[in-house]
């Protein structure tokens, strides 16, 4: 009977962190949170070449924010980048002090082929504030992690940042990615999350660390 | 092997319940189910006011069924009422005997904040017949259930109708909330589901209890 | 703390698989993969007859590929045809080897009524080739499972076909219902999915078998 609650306790947990998400952490980078892309490099439509130009504003095609959003196992909810590597530029929902970031491809036992899931990763943030489409000083970017996306792994891979408290707030993030598992054609992004938290005392946290 | 078995026995029987829209019960508020918002008191905009003359529909505004529709775990997939205080009155897919309604908040582990959460509440219930829009005498509708919605429980939390069997049967459901968790500006709905069952026996079960 | 890493272990593996389609196999025939319905037998509409005629192309309603997307526990997300016998037929996303058919019914516990479920069932395969809609050969057309949806076992059964490697590869299935669960009117299919392997050896791996 003891183990019994045990077993029951642990299921309980599993399954209501699954539901909230799947990982049961925020996620400032949420499309219908209210964040959205800035920027993306070329897209890639694998049936007739490129439908970039035509389906763009901004330069941002109208399906990006499929980045930003769920994808509940289903394979093909990506977004296709052109070649092996590009990136992606994120306005975050609210200002916060970044902790983490997960990248998700679909899980291996329903996909068709994983070649395109991207490998060589980097992701950088800052502060844009108030004009999302200015160009922004490099010195302002910090490198917030890189890491290699593993296809023997969980489908959603969550990294630690280097040094949460020492950026003080961001509210952009650039997703670099500089290889992919073997598609010569392009690189499939399903979703790409970003932990943190909000603060109002991160001026003064920032010192102190 | 046997404690293997029986903690695979668990895992299972609660997967498919988490698979079975989260709790395993039938809803006869479902809108794809064929049950429908029929009033609620004024919607709010977060970014821009009111928009709630633009997009209504007899004084209901068209995303109002989200009130009625699974939300998969997503923060955002709610109907943002105005206010601290309000209504939502929804027309079953069927008549039923009531037996308890669910109300379902996001989940604390990815919500940004939850202050917009409904906390004092009551349900009535009534059988309205064929004309959803008419006004009902006040004699025949029946308190269903008050509670409070509490922030650290389960984010779908259950209760059951004080006196099942005693109304006979229903077809209409009216929710008031009468506070929430502390937001000034607007209470965030994220579904309501009514349980129960049909039957053709109710006038007999009626007169037995 | 054996038993709990152990349980610990079931848990997020039976987890994985419920997060993965809730199989954890690939699925051949899923819209969003590129499988699209050929063809369907009449079409169904509870409220008002039929709208088979109004929203067809090509013979095809354009709700069809509900049959081929997931259901997410939800009643109602299912395609009806008319009658309790009928058929469906599907072009895969790939030539592959079959090995196994899923069909998918709402769940028991939030269903309002299961007598429009499929019953006795066949699903045939064939090799279709650069014409999705020209007719084939029946001598090129091979009986891949017959089975019995059982309203008692799991809402996802899942059935192995005949002799998998013997048939060389196939594009095409086709879906017959000759009954349902009790249902006049109609037979609602929530969700076929076919199971395989893409194999550039087939015809190597056909002479062996
Ligand atoms: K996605
Ligand atoms: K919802
Ligand atoms: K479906």
């Amino acid at each position: 009977d003891e183990i019994r609650e045990f077993a029951r306790g642990v299921v309980e947990s599993e399954i209501e962190k699954h539901a909230a998400d799947g990982l049961g952490r925020v996620d400032y980078a949420l499309a219908n949170g209210g964040a959205w892309v800035v920027r993306h490099s070329e897209a890639y439509d694998v049936q007739r070449g490129n439908w970039f130009l035509l389906n763009a504003r901004n330069g941002v095609h109208h399906n990006a924010d499929k980045m930003l959003k769920p994808s509940f196992g289903e394979p093909g909810q990506c977004f296709p980048l052109k070649g092996s590597s590009g990136f992606v530029q994120i306005r975050l929902r609210a200002e916060i002090v970044p902790e983490a970031v997960t990248l998700e491809h679909v899980a291996k036992s329903v996909a068709y082929d994983r070649s395109s899931a991207p490998k060589d990763c980097r992701i950088s943030g800052w502060l844009q504030g108030s004009n999302p489409n200015s160009v922004i000083d490099t010195e302002k970017m910090f490198l917030l992690t890189e890491f290699t996306y593993d296809l023997e792994k969980s489908n959603a891979q969550t990294f630690n940042v280097l040094n949460s408290a020492g950026y003080g707030v961001i509210d952009t993030i650039r997703f670099d990615f500089t290889s992919n598992h073997g598609s010569p054609s392009h690189t499939c992004i399903y979703r790409l999350r970003v932990h943190g938290y909000e603060s109002d005392s991160v001026s003064v946290m920032a010192i102190d660390s």
